[in-house]
């Protein structure tokens, strides 16, 4: 029989108590990689570059080596990139939100609710 | 080395689609339970009546038993208690938030972020 129960979670990821990572703020990474700048990334999901650039700042803190670095003027007048931590630190997220929602997914169904 | 990496979930449990089960509505039939009142349990969450209710309905018409009963009338005036299926509901979302937390602990300890 099939079971119509099912989950869903929202994680996050702390650093020291901190947070770190979480679906909003790997989402505003993709975005700024995909626009080329915080602030068409930040405008892609209605935040304000001010909110964006604390979080981060707040991310590239509590990382080893930063996920976003601004690119320095030029005729284009900067931009910003996600660097390759800031990419592998999306990818870890995503890695481990599949793992624990498959592992959810099986758990929900043991219970008969 | 003691890692300084870790994670937080919220959990939401479905029937058919539709939400069923998270911490909020749990916690609110907690204080049903504990007040014998609809209206006190909602009031301890400062939750409104007619939201309180709206949620057992919703919680009541999704599950094979209803999880709260209102007593009818007598000197005191009603109230309201959980019943025998809605204390298992309890039981088991926090059984299966329980695995999958130590599953989420013990997965993002393994990832280098």
């Amino acid at each position: 029989m099939k079971s119509n129960i099912s989950s869903r979670f929202r994680l996050w990821i702390d650093k020291g108590e901190k947070p770190y990572l979480g679906l909003g703020r790997v989402i505003l990474l993709e975005k700024i990689e995909e626009h080329g700048s915080i602030t068409r990334g930040a405008q892609a999901i209605n935040m304000s570059y001010r909110k964006a650039w604390q979080l981060i700042e707040d991310m590239n803190k509590l990382s080893k080596e930063p996920l976003v670095e601004k690119r320095l003027g030029g005729k284009t007048g900067g931009g910003a990139h996600v660097t390759t931590a800031g990419k592998e630190a999306i990818q870890k997220f995503y890695e481990l939100q599949r793992k624990i929602e498959a592992f959810a997914d099986a758990e929900t169904l043991k219970i008969d609710f």
